[in-house]
């Protein structure tokens, strides 16, 4: 809120402002490409939109763009457009691709890969999540050469976009692995998070990590007759409900052994940050929760903190036995629940999956087998300190960009910026315009238009200040 | 074993197997119709099981043969061939034509509708449960009027075989109210449960009651992102477990509320009845528990007695949230649960449902709204007074016919034996030859022909004994 006081028309304002029309054009032929990364149907949709992405980077001039289709990776998108003094930092923009699954399809007003426009609204599945933000971030960079009128950026600008995200990143680090040249940055700015809310924009520090897992109990072979040995055997359902009923105590805390130990607290400052946020149960059931009829969590912590600093565990499926239609009286062969553990800094996947085959172990009874199924090695949790200078510098552009006081928020989901972050060795900052009710991964994903040229403009701000910044 | 030491071949057996071969091509036939009564897409096929056995008891030549088509009911079958002599007592055989569903489909070794014979068995869906033991009821009238050469039976002879038995006999009370003349008897004689074993023949003295009931726990009105919301709203799918699992305390007890407290326990010359059976632990999982690992279930009773004379309940099916390939994570906005609750004398459906009803507003967590849907109001359980002179002559007839010693028995599997025995105000008594492994209500439903040969025979010596005994 300093320059833009005596210049309420700076120039990256204009810029974007002028792109506008073929941004929108753009994305929304994006969208009718349902690149959808956890259905193997859908791989070849996947492909279409990474090489859709590589044809966009190179019309907009990049000097240098490849699509990673070397497998196992499903294919990844890089760019990179060198800064004119070699001695700029170099930022390494990360977004994916790969887009949720539609279902129930039943249940979307527009359909999901047709990219529907109502007033500012744009609909379709990964509009938010994240093709409208990665879109953005290239209008960021169009827009910063036209405000600076330089032929190259200020700063040496990469783009890395996966192609997995939505199904864990599996082989996020390989790929780092194989590209640490190529990838090797000053600064990561992760952008795949949404803003606080539309009247109270903020910068984003930090993601829950999860880690996803299928338990399976297996009684016998065949479902049996429940009124000839209903009463005589394990029944492998109940069973699984008991295993479920305890992960919580009765306080909503998680009883993994050692699920709390790594736990780091957030500071008091950041805590202050955000219990200054606006909050109103009602309207953040309404705007967030599709429809939940209250709050419920670990007893002690804000609503806040139980989704951004306060690690869980989720019930996301579950099944077994009969589940068509009428009565079917039979003892279940097996049945099968679907978890996800949201993580926080320090707590680590894969002594979390540890301990769950633990605890899994401990609440199989006699006469049922168990089976558990990790979805990948997980994704780790991350946070940066509040204070670090490329924090405050994306905070200062979004609050020039959107002309409003910021805050800092966190996410309570997940995103690689650990794995960016530990295997590049940088610090990860976040640029996000989305809302937290854009329903993603939910039918009727929408984004905010006005919102994604903020969001550009504020990208185009951040691009200009961080040589100086970072120095 | 009396008379049969001096006569090795009853006119009854001679009768049977005369007839034998005549009586396989036509259960054959029988099963090839899918009369599946809990889809409403078979309906249809119900409609034509029940045409096929009315035009097979006029084929058998009997007097008075009607369906009775009249809704809500699935058709139903009835026939009457009174006795010459206008003293004798009238008999209600109770059978049922409608059949379980079968999937998985894919799980049976010969096509489920298509009546294949290998060696002594016969497989498909109803071969044993209930197709089967009705057509040996058939053949056992004609067996017995083959072999006293009477042009009608020793006693006035009903049948009555219901369609909607799978589906919990939900109008069977009904039927018998419409019907209360034609049905009008002095003992039923119930044709729908097995022996033993194939070398400890039984004579069943009671079933099991049923209750099925669907829980559904709501949230929201639509999935929500497990991490932008988990931790901080219900998860239906969670308390749903946590429901589940408080049905059962730790020795295995159902804990809805005065779940035990109409429960009469056997006598003690009954339960020595039971403990004296041949019974090994390995073996009856191997034949009757579907694979099954092992035994399980309420403290301080055997397994018999559990599957027999205790109540239980059962989760038959559960379902909710992301149930398809990979991983969603999502917090699902409802979750469900069949459930069946077996009950023996003298437990109430109807107190039952209602105590589950409390149970669940009891476990109900705040933010999570609850729907208990029953199915049908549930079949009563029923056990006769083994001293009972019908009892003992059913005894007697498997004893001659099988050439063994026989013990009394009980089924754990429901049927409308107690709404029979209320409405018709007489004595149930039971007649069936099948066996507890012929995986019925499963994939790759048999019946042991020669058992049929048998029960039939068993039949037709019990109607010529019958009007002495019950004199
Ligand atoms: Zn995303
Ligand atoms: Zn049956």
């Amino acid at each position: 809120m300093t320059a833009d006081r005596v210049n309420p028309e700076p120039p990256e304002r204009a810029a974007v402002a002028a792109l506008a029309d073929d941004f929108l054009t753009s994305l929304r032929d994006w969208i009718t490409i349902p690149s959808i990364s956890t259905d193997p149907a859908h791989h070849g949709d996947v492909a279409r939109s990474a090489h859709w992405l590589a044809d966009a980077l190179r019309a907009d001039g990049w000097p240098e763009v490849a699509v990673w289709d070397h497998g196992p990776a499903l294919p990844a998108v890089y760019a990179c457009w060198p800064a004119e003094d070699p001695a700029a930092p170099t930022v390494l923009v990360y977004g994916h691709h790969d887009v949720q699954p539609v279902d129930p399809p039943e249940a979307w007003e527009h359909p999901p890969f047709a990219g529907v426009v109502v007033g500012e609204e744009l609909f379709g599945r990964g509009s938010s999540d994240d093709k409208g933000q990665v879109a953005m971030q290239l209008l960021g960079v169009r827009a910063h050469l036209a405000a600076t009128g330089a032929p190259a950026p200020a700063v040496t600008l990469k783009f890395f976009v996966e192609g997995e995200e939505e199904s864990g990143s599996p082989h996020l680090a390989d790929l780092l692995d194989r590209h640490t040249a190529d990838l090797a940055c000053d600064l990561v700015v992760f952008t795949d998070t949404p803003l606080y809310a539309r009247d109270a924009p903020t910068v984003n520090t930090g993601q829950r990590g999860v880690l996803g897992a299928e338990v399976t109990f297996t009684g016998g072979t065949s479902d049996v007759h429940s009124g000839r040995v209903g009463g005589g055997v394990p029944n492998p359902a109940t069973a699984l409900a008991r295993l479920v009923a305890a992960l919580h105590d009765d306080d909503g805390r998680v009883r993994l052994p050692g699920f709390y130990a790594d736990v780091v607290e957030p500071t008091a400052a950041e805590r202050a940050d955000h219990a200054a946020l606006p909050f109103d149960e009602a309207d953040w059931l309404a705007a967030n929760a599709g429809g939940a009829q209250a709050v419920a969590g670990e007893k002690g912590w804000s609503t806040l903190e139980r989704v951004w600093v306060r690690p869980t565990a989720e019930v996301n499926g579950i099944s077994g036995g009969y589940t068509g239609p009428g009565l079917k009286t039979v003892v279940p062969r097996e049945a099968s629940v679907k978890l996800s553990f949201r993580l926080v800094p320090d707590q680590e996947p894969a002594a979390i999956a540890e301990s769950l085959r633990e605890f899994v172990a401990a609440h199989t009874p006699h006469g049922v087998t168990a089976a558990v199924v990790l979805r990948g090695e997980g994704t780790p949790p991350y946070a940066i300190d509040v204070d670090h200078p490329a924090a405050v510098a994306v905070r200062d552009a979004v609050e020039g960009a959107f002309e409003q006081p910021v805050r800092y928020s966190r996410t309570g989901g997940s995103g690689p910026a650990a794995v960016l972050h530990a295997t590049l060795g940088v610090p990860v900052v976040y640029l996000g315009a989305t809302l937290p009710d854009d329903r993603i991964h939910a039918p009727n994903e929408r984004v905010v238009l006005p919102l994604l040229l903020r969001g550009a403009e504020a990208a185009a701000r951040l691009w200009r200040s961080l040589p100086e910044r970072l120095s």
